[in-house]
């Protein structure tokens, strides 16, 4: 398991090379939940996630042989243009597999902004799977798993890291949980830095296992999540199940209704664009289920990265 | 004329009611332009725009039998709802003149969640001024002019002012140009501040009266002036354009199409929420028109209220 040191560490070695992100507080939002707030917002970090964190810190860290292999992920999401960014400031070779069903937008940025090279399976979890070990015994190539990887949580990590660094005195700090690496790296720099902060995660209702693997001890899975939170579909793994379980104090869930509500919120209120698994832990305060009346609160705002904005510009250039 | 020591009074007097609203940055945005660009960002101030500012300075500073005679303006945008909260806070009557074609959200913002009274009027510029010549006649209400007011422009110059605080070093500051109430309170801000500061004004081409005005110095009109930035297509007044043509180094002009490629810019890649009037100075800039290159630029991002995001968020909840 990761260390607090580890967390310090990885901020050393990324700290030039990703965005000190803002933290942003919403007085009406203080007011709603009778707190204070403090939003890490990295759907400001590079990329438009937190994710770039995570991979930097994995891909810096390889030999010079390894760099010359290549690197290989899945992922239809935020992990996909983070690794490829990472490869394309390191120099290395990024090939990234990603559903044939993925958004286009997303596609053409990992491709064309990034340089990486995309290839296509279907969109199953087998066929990910498979497409991606077909790849890495065809071309020796290094596998950067979005979290089941302790450099990846390591970086992930220095989100929380740094929103300490720059408010020490935090009485909770929450994050959104999916595969669970943001929150195991977020748990570990927290009880690092002081131990006496409260750590929470969010989770769609939706998409529940993290919450049900906390209070069994063991890796539950997903059928077919439906949940507009993309970004949390996925399970825990081992690794992230035994740091979250060491580290976090509970996991609170949301329905989709006040995700949907939470997101609105944070565009309409307080003029910032967050992804739907962003909205997750801002629904978990909203609906009054989080103990934190009278504290300092910090959520990891994960990503904005979000589709339909540019059919949105399209109405606008209609008028 | 206001002096940079009455926006410096301005401030000592909303300090505490106004939001400190955060600065910033966009590493793909300096690349683009070749400079260092900080966002100082209005449309996190309360009621999402800078007018609050101008708003709560001109009504704190009404006497007590000013105050119990309640004020009144018109507006279809943010100086309503500004107005409205700061009467709300004050403890004073506010009567609002709208037109009877304003998006349904900003009437129910200002009534609703503000308070104030909101009398309808047809939507031409004269039925505004008959229908608040009207009420101000019946009930002797204190008249609070969007930008041809010293109070306001002094308050509105608050933004710039707290930008200079906290960036001193900035070698120029550009602000969108509608009233010029704005224009005029950051100009008097910055070069009392330091009068090397370069200032420069940027307007829709398609409402170009400032520009026309700045250069031939007499108050130009537009007629029917078609933009999308629906917060510049009023026109100067003679104590703006005075200020302006004293204060102010140049205006630059932008299309349309420019102006939703700076929002669109703002949206997607810095995740923050911008009206198009705020889009306006970015799009200059992104233009290449500017020269700004290797310098600090400060941009007054003045608000993001946008109608539409409701239909967004009800696409959201078929999914």
């Amino acid at each position: 398991m990761i260390s607090f040191d580890d967390i310090q560490k990885a901020y050393e070695r990324i700290k030039k090379i990703v965005n000190h992100t803002p933290i942003l507080t919403s007085r009406t939002l203080n007011h709603k939940v009778k707190a204070k707030i403090f939003l890490k917002c990295e759907n400001m970090q590079r990329v438009g996630a937190f994710k770039f964190r995570g991979a930097y810190n994995a891909l810096s860290q390889l030999s010079e042989i390894d760099k010359q292999k290549g690197v290989i992920t899945h992922s239809s999401g935020n992990h996909a243009q983070a690794v490829a960014l990472a490869a394309k400031i390191l120099d290395i070779k990024a090939t990234i597999v990603m559903p044939n069903t993925s958004n286009m937008c997303k596609v053409n940025a990992t491709r064309k902004t990034y340089g990486a090279e995309v290839i296509f399976c279907k969109n199953t979890l087998e066929s990910r799977r498979e497409t991606t070990e077909k790849l890495l015994q065809k071309n020796g190539a290094i596998l950067i798993h979005p979290y089941d990887n302790d450099v990846v949580i390591a970086g992930a990590g220095t989100a929380a890291l740094e929103l300490l660094n720059d408010i020490p005195d935090l009485d909770v700090i929450i994050a959104p949980v999916g595969g669970g690496g943001l929150l195991s790296g977020s748990s570990i720099a927290t009880k690092g830095f002081n131990p006496n902060i409260i750590v929470y995660g969010a989770e769609p209702m939706n998409a529940d296992d993290a919450y049900r693997s906390f209070h069994s001890g063991q890796v539950e899975t997903n059928e077919d999540p439906d949940t507009i939170a993309d970004g949390l579909r996925t399970t825990l793994c081992e690794r992230t199940l035994q740091i979250i379980r060491k580290n976090v104090d509970e996991i609170f869930l949301v329905s989709e209704e006040e995700i949907i509500e939470a997101m609105q919120f944070a565009w309409e209120r307080m003029k910032i664009i967050i992804e739907p698994s962003s909205a997750v832990p801002i629904a978990a305060i909203l609906s009054g289920k989080v103990p934190i009346e009278n504290k300092k609160v910090g959520i990891i705002i994960s990503g904005g990265n979000i589709g339909g904005l540019s059919e949105f510009f399209d109405e606008f250039r209609k008028i």
